[in-house]
């Protein structure tokens, strides 16, 4: 009667997935913390001591889906490989690029892949996008569906951030990453190892943008609300606090991993110091964790693909050494995934 | 050397997976085509003339969430199953119901959910969501990531369609629709035989709805495109005739299924004038197919679990018999899926 009643939630089921490449891409611009205090009228050094973050790239003339094919044809680059090699293209963002078509659709546009015909399909939970992503992309790639996947990620929070609120569009930045991942051969250790994902939808309003789709429409009569962001940072922060932790000791338990066991850790760039609170409260060897939120603020879906790229890059991993995804993001949706690598 | 590029497009994978019940929900208000021509001022008779859609459900106070939530209420009351019993939370409808969060995370909100720890997520592929949901869903049951899905679609397409372009505002319609599957056991035949999924996406202008994401937002000076559906049928149209065909051909190939073998088909509702083309380009039993687009008129992501759901109750199918889902979207994607029910 005590159990929890979410059996099917935390999966240790194998599901061989093997990361063959990363690749990351940027918009052209900088805003470092300076421009943005005399943008915002605010003395020197007051955003980056509310913030912690030092410059973030921001797209002036990008959009979404040029920003994701730039980092789909890094990832191939870095692999070797060429399109025909890739049976399918997930998008895995937190925001749209257009109401319809989705993004993947865009992407494969973009991409000038018109003459290839591929699968192509979003999978979505804001900030957990690309965790889901490779957590539905392992079982595909386990039941023979595809044999080579490219998952990128891409978002723009410049236009939906509000430059009078300070917090939130202090922490924002835009960007695009991908990955190439494919079934690990026989005898190869590579695998998800177990995840995790959870929805807390008591928490569903405290980080939105509600304009964009179809309830609160522009041509609907006496609609008031807009298509900016909005969070309640505090009680988000303290349902992310009381789950995150609990939950990542479940998955940890149920997959017979130790903390010490994990060589990489790449949790969601969600801010400065929400990064450096999960060190704290998991108790993390910090130098295990990638932190790239100075320079890259929170890239909303992107973040976590490209923290993981900035981390592989850095930490240069070994094959068979373990890896652990974390973060949160809206909805509220917390979720984690321990690799072998 | 002429093989298609596309080895991993058509899957024959096999896949169990159950179908155990469906529902849907509609709006509660009735648009029939003589109120539409008289908002319209056009002769009576006009819109059915250019449109065979006799009455469609339209939005009025609904959300795509409440609709959503509703479907899912009747899904489980028609599996005689509790959410207990459900892992996992899809939500496959082709557009959003805000810009953040994502739909599952709203419709797990509206559910009242909100102490069940469960996991969600969206699937978006425009029109073809469910059917790529399905397929999804099918890998991450086969290898028992989660033991029981709801996959839920639900569209408001009222307030995005254009009043004075009689052809794209008579051919819609709202509404949303659910299906509870889980893995079939040992000695069951239930499973998915087969299943192909390929963007096209040199019509990937031909159908959109350009704001509401990060590429036209509102915010964005100079910005003039709207976030109204935009359309363009013949050419769509002569894609879709091109491909679906020969795709779906290739798919009883390579599954081995003749058109004979199939009991049900359930055609994306795209409009009265598709479905019946679809039947006569493909030579189908026009008895086999479902068509309720005289009724509902396109639902979006929507449609397809909505056909599917009146096929199986007034065709009532058989354990073992098979069906065939199939469709064409914004993208352009188009899809087939053969499963054993």
């Amino acid at each position: 009667m005590s159990q929890p009643s979410d059996p099917g939630v935390i999966s240790t089921a194998p599901r061989r997935l093997k990361i063959i490449a990363t690749g990351v891409a940027v918009p052209g611009t900088v805003l470092v913390h300076d421009e943005l205090d005399r943008r915002l009228g605010l003395e020197q050094g007051s955003t980056f001591k509310a913030t912690q973050i030092r410059s973030r790239f921001i797209s002036t003339t990008e959009t979404a889906a040029s920003l994701a094919a730039d980092a789909c044809r890094a990832t191939l680059a870095n692999s070797g490989l060429a399109w025909e090699d890739i049976d399918c293209l997930v998008a895995a963002s937190g925001t749209m690029d257009q109401a319809l078509p989705y993004n993947a659709a865009m992407i494969h546009a973009e991409l000038g892949l018109a003459g290839q015909r591929r699968t192509t399909f979003d999978i979505c939970a804001s900030c957990m996008s690309f965790l889901t992503a490779m957590d539905v992309c392992g079982s595909l790639l386990e039941t023979g569906r595809f044999r080579r996947i490219m998952i990128v990620s891409a978002d723009i929070s410049t236009f939906t951030t509000d430059p009078a609120n300070l917090r939130e569009n202090g922490i924002f930045g835009d960007g695009a990453a991908a990955c190439i991942i494919e079934k690990a051969e026989d005898g190869d250790a590579s695998a998800i190892i177990g995840s995790v994902s959870v929805t807390l939808s008591e928490g569903v309003d405290l980080c939105a943008i509600p304009a964009g789709g179809s309830r609160f429409h522009r041509r609907v009569p006496g609609s008031n609300a807009d298509a900016v962001f909005q969070m309640k940072p505090r009680p988000l922060f303290a349902i992310v606090a009381a789950e995150l932790p609990k939950t990542l000791s479940r998955l940890l338990d149920q997959t017979g991993t130790a903390m010490d066991d994990i060589s990489l850790v790449v949790p969601h760039q969600a801010s400065y110091l929400a990064v450096r609170h999960i060190i704290k409260i998991l108790q993390i060897d910090p130098a295990k964790v990638v932190n790239i939120s100075e320079t890259h603020a929170n890239q909303v879906g992107a973040s976590l693909p490209t923290a993981l790229h900035h981390g592989l890059c850095q930490h240069q991993p070994r094959r068979g050494e373990k890896i652990l995804l974390l973060g949160a993001g809206a909805g509220v949706s917390i979720g984690a995934m321990i690799l072998t690598y």
